[in-house]
């Protein structure tokens, strides 16, 4: 598949998440969580996947109608210790060679550097209790910054 | 379905085609013919879908890494006479009410009228041999433009 295509395919999926879920539990005062928004388009098939990660977030801005996640968390481990804890059969993107998995982690540790307002990168190396106090910290100090 | 969710599968679908069959084609130095092209998505989403057409053009530009038809041909009737000609059931779009029918008509107008060195309305009112008259002048206007 072209990558373009597979691009603007996540994007459409996007499009009708927000008209049809999202948005409306916005308007309903909700606090929404999706597992992957536009970051993830941007650092597979930008970073990794050789399209201009600018032209993918203008892209993904426009069709996503200027909606954009307060906080996203990237659960960051090394590309090795990720597929030594995979217990089911790798995706498409999985499957791909080491390489590309490593293009992966440092599209995302860019883009992270690029918006730290925006993007925080979560040690999740160590053990589930680790991880979760380090998301309940970070997600905490999101939300008291928006009650303010 | 959402119309952002629509106009972004329609321009997957486009850049899959560009990528697979029309870029080939082009660096093989053929003459490509399409039937319905970006300027569709501009009218049948923005015009007339609801969706602002520049940034349909915008985001569509990207996605098709710029590439752009030299000449689109727009073949013109009445709304009643293109539904009085029609020899087989209505798709999703032609079944519309006509307000939307009337929409599309003057989407392609306006942009024919915006750019009209690439888009070109075409009197399709007329017989066959007639329409086919004027797309020959227009089309061997085109290519000898670009023999120049």
């Amino acid at each position: 598949m072209a990558v373009w295509c597979e691009a603007l395919l996540f994007m459409a999926s996007r499009a009708q998440l927000i008209a049809e879920i999202i948005r409306p539990a916005l308007a309903a005062n909700e606090v929404v969580i999706t597992d992957r928004f536009l970051l993830s388009t941007v650092v597979y098939q930008g970073h990794a996947g050789g399209l201009d990660p600018n032209e993918l977030w203008s892209v993904g801005r426009i069709a996503a109608s200027g909606l954009e996640p307060d906080l996203s968390l990237v659960l960051d481990v090394p590309v090795e210790l990720s597929g030594a804890r995979r217990n089911r059969p790798a995706d498409r993107f999985e499957s791909r060679p080491l390489d590309y998995q490593a293009r992966v982690r440092q599209g995302f540790l860019a883009e992270a550097a690029r918006r730290p307002d925006r993007i925080q990168v979560i040690d999740a190396a160590g053990s589930v209790e680790h991880v979760q106090q380090a998301i309940r910290l970070a997600v905490r100090k999101q939300l008291s910054a928006k009650d303010q």
